[in-house]
């Protein structure tokens, strides 16, 4: 027996519209904590997750954070060593905001913590990205980048992991809501047509360039004018009841741009300062509230850190 | 009658391999010169086209130097000023290297200069690009844009000409080989499909992205790893005899990316000195010669001025 460590793995925003599959971010909160140990039984084992409402595998083969840390210990040599890990999920999951990407991230952490931190965060990277897919399907890191490295992150490649953090504003907030309806990740991919138009590729391939551009220089009218998805959002948003008052909404408030938080049903919107993010979110869920759609909202600024040992 | 001025405006590379449509550079040369005077006889009138053998039409209206000049001559109320042109292409045209865009962006700066620069590069813009558009059917900057400001711009969007100039790492080569075989830019967009897959969108958004970020970064593996084009080249390839073998050559003497320029034949590749530039050059052009197919090499840096009056 040992003294436990314990990790967080903060929310993620992935797309961030423009960006599907290969930009996201990451909040202040919610998150993901994990409390590991060593204990004296051989191999890893997830004893307890609380918040999941029984709905998340306590078998640590199918579990994200279970998975993604077996695979690290496999790297590190130590299989056989016996861990305990006790899951505290403190966000939503299903709602678009990595939640098994948090997971995911959490469980290198803590097997790093417990080692004493051997490997650097980037070398952790490819170990978490497997432990989200056993959820997701996809080997992608738009939502377990940032959760594990923070900031916002540009993945150029999800195969080879090709990942960049982004320059961005002073002052950036983000403002996340997330109206409690049920859609699955499976169903928000399949919706999508395989093919897009040359014309929209172009807009999307224009509109990520000049999202980049806008955040080197801090101009926030060409962060404005590119934060657009005119590929998927407009496939998804027939998903979540209320979509387009709720960016209209977020918009007429100030936001910088507004679109779907990785597979929905949250919806983001990113905007200059707290003040904008806040008054952005009273506007967004009061949308959801006419709608009789109950909904939870979080205020954060772009969270630098990631994953960290508490 | 009253003394000539004379300007000249650069070729330029379009669509850069991941940015189609929307990321263009200038070289330093070839290009085309105006020599433009004040004459008694009311009107705009091109006087004289060498270089062009006669393929260039001299009315006014259909020539894409003499519309910018007549739509600009409008916006400044000047258009019964009697005005005449001389045009020298000197540089090829139908090649891929922005002949057309070079024209009209020498024709609003042989007004410009005439009236002692009432207007900015910026404010030329819109009327080059309607120059352009007599001879090109759309209304987009990727030529125009870097042969009238210079650099390498990305244009977020052509239709409100949403335009940025690139940080560039220094010294950053162009090696651009003009094989002497006719493709009409036309036909070179009709081969083109309405729709991408889905999987080549996001690659090309994470590879624009990426070479941004590589471009501001100076970072030269991650331009390298982003300088590819999987949504155009692989339609366009076939019309361009041996260009997957230029292609290699290029890449294996060291340059950072190689595709079509603009909508070909020509075919442009950036590399990091002068040096590997000439070498790159003679490998490129060595597949055509045993192709038995003549070209022309243009070893040129990124052209920061764009047109300018001599």
């Amino acid at each position: 027996m040992s003294l436990g460590i314990k990790v967080f793995a903060p929310a993620s925003v992935a797309n961030v519209a423009c960006g599907y599959d290969i930009l996201g971010f990451a909040l202040t909160h919610p998150g993901d904590e994990i409390i590991a140990k060593f204990v004296d039984t051989p191999g890893l084992r997830i004893a307890k997750i609380t918040g999941a409402q029984k709905k998340l595998p306590l078998a640590v083969e199918k579990n994200t954070a279970g998975f993604a840390a077996l695979k690290l210990l496999e790297y590190l040599g130590e299989s056989d060593r016996g861990i305990e890990f006790e899951i505290r999920k403190k966000m939503p999951f299903g709602s678009g905001l990595g939640s098994s990407a948090a997971s995911a991230a959490a469980g290198v952490m803590a097997i790093n913590a417990l080692y004493k931190m051997p490997l650097t965060k980037a070398e952790l990277l490819p170990f978490a990205v497997l432990g989200e897919q056993i959820a997701d399907g996809a080997y992608h890191a738009d939502n377990v980048g940032p959760s594990l490295l923070g900031g916002m992150q540009l993945i150029r490649d999800n195969a080879s992991l090709d990942i960049h953090r982004l320059h961005l504003p002073k002052g950036l907030f983000a403002t996340v809501i997330h109206p409690h309806i049920q859609i699955l990740t499976r169903d928000s991919r399949a919706i999508l047509r395989d093919t897009v138009s040359l014309t929209q590729a172009v807009q999307q391939t224009g509109n990520i360039a000049g999202l980049i551009i806008g955040l080197y220089n801090s101009d926030l009218g060409l962060i404005q004018r590119s934060l657009k998805d005119v590929m998927i959002e407009p496939q998804r948003a027939k998903l979540i009841p209320g979509f387009y008052d709720v960016k209209a909404a977020a918009l007429e408030n100030g936001a910088l741009g507004c679109s779907i938080s990785g597979a929905g049903p949250s919806i983001f919107a990113l905007s200059a300062n707290s003040n904008l993010a806040e008054n952005i979110g009273v506007a967004m869920q009061g949308i959801f509230t006419d709608l009789k759609i109950e909904s939870q909202l979080f205020i954060s600024k772009i969270n630098q850190e990631g994953a960290v040992v508490m």
